[in-house]
């Protein structure tokens, strides 16, 4: 793999382990994560450190993925979609210091292969999602969604299994 | 009408078509589109080919219009707003290989005049929403919204008409 | 307090007041605010005039905080969050003329001390939260919200109170 550093005017790539074949469009916040072969990552868009996408991802415009995030192969992440790796963030501690990367745990988020994840969902902390399974746009995830399943609403509910 | 194209630091504007009088903020990334008279465009927004624009819009802060959409006249465009062209959207083929203009149909979506979408809302692909309905903060539209209609909600429903 | 002013290519800082050690990430458009010491600005995020930020706050990529929004000390701001300050918003008059800052009547929002607000979350306009409430992660927010309790949902209803 190789390694992007960008600070050009409408880049701001900082230690990113790219596939062969990305493509990185305009405005975007990348640092100190891996994106695989072929994958494609829209504008607006932040990906944090350790954060990992797969090959053959389509990152959608508008969408946050956050530390913790591990994102399969074939996988795609619509508009708007945000990740989580907090369960109870605060800005600062009880003491009214403000928090640092040592005052909280790193959720851990897993999306297995050719998952579908759709415009404006939003996916909490610490949760896998399944091989194959559909995340309804606008959904809110509070749960691990099986394999094959599609799920949709706030919070999101099995809405029906996926026959392929 | 005059055809933008600026590549400056601040706007990725690419054969975009606008009307007199339009006003478009910083980053920006819009391709291939149309924007009517006077209409204004906020920051972090993104447009898509093919997407049309009336005159007299809002069209505010961090929203998405994707191919497919037609936009009315005198219509304000929330903060944070969704639109989607595809039902099932998917990264890859069942073959695997990565999906292409060619392997989706563009679903289309008509908002008619003097509508009001609520910031944050999304409206799913194939919608037709009504002469001045109004769409809720929030809301997940997933069927056509009627004329002089309010509607809220995940999935939206009508909350109540509008006698004007 | 500083004023800071800056439009080189990855920054829109018009009249932007700020104390101590406050830090603005990239692709950041904010005007005639104000931000208090040691808070931090992610990425895409957009701050309107008039809006003001305490101390020791974080204020997270992807948000929107609009004029009325007045956000007191050691507030955490999820990803994504949007504000709102018009209840009914239009683009246009009933005579069909575009509206103006005449036209419509600011809506004030105040958010207490050590709140958490939860990513992709909407906030109404006209809205109180209470000091340490927590607002979980994709809530609509359509009522005051008391202290020491956590809401979820669209629309957000109280979930538990936080005994601390």
């Amino acid at each position: 793999m190789e390694i992007l550093n960008d600070s050009s005017p409408k880049r701001s790539l900082n230690n990113v382990k790219v596939g062969e074949d990305v493509r990185i469009f305009d405005f975007v916040n990348a640092y100190h994560c891996e994106i695989g072969d072929r994958s494609k990552v829209g504008t607006f868009v932040e990906i944090q450190k350790g954060a990992t996408i797969g090959k053959d991802c389509k990152i959608s415009s508008h969408t946050f993925i956050c530390e913790g995030v591990k994102i399969g192969d074939g996988v795609f992440v619509g508009h708007n979609v945000s990740f989580i790796n907090d369960l109870y963030p605060r800005a600062v501690n009880a003491d009214g210091s403000m928090q640092t990367d040592a005052d909280w745990h790193v959720e851990t988020t897993e999306i297995g292969n050719r998952v579908s994840i759709g415009t404006s969902a939003t996916i909490l902390g610490g949760i896998k999602i399944g091989d194959n399974a559909i995340i309804g746009a606008g959904s809110v995830v509070t749960k691990d969604v099986p394999a094959n399943v599609i799920v949709k609403g706030n919070p999101a509910k099995v809405s029906r299994y996926i026959n392929e």
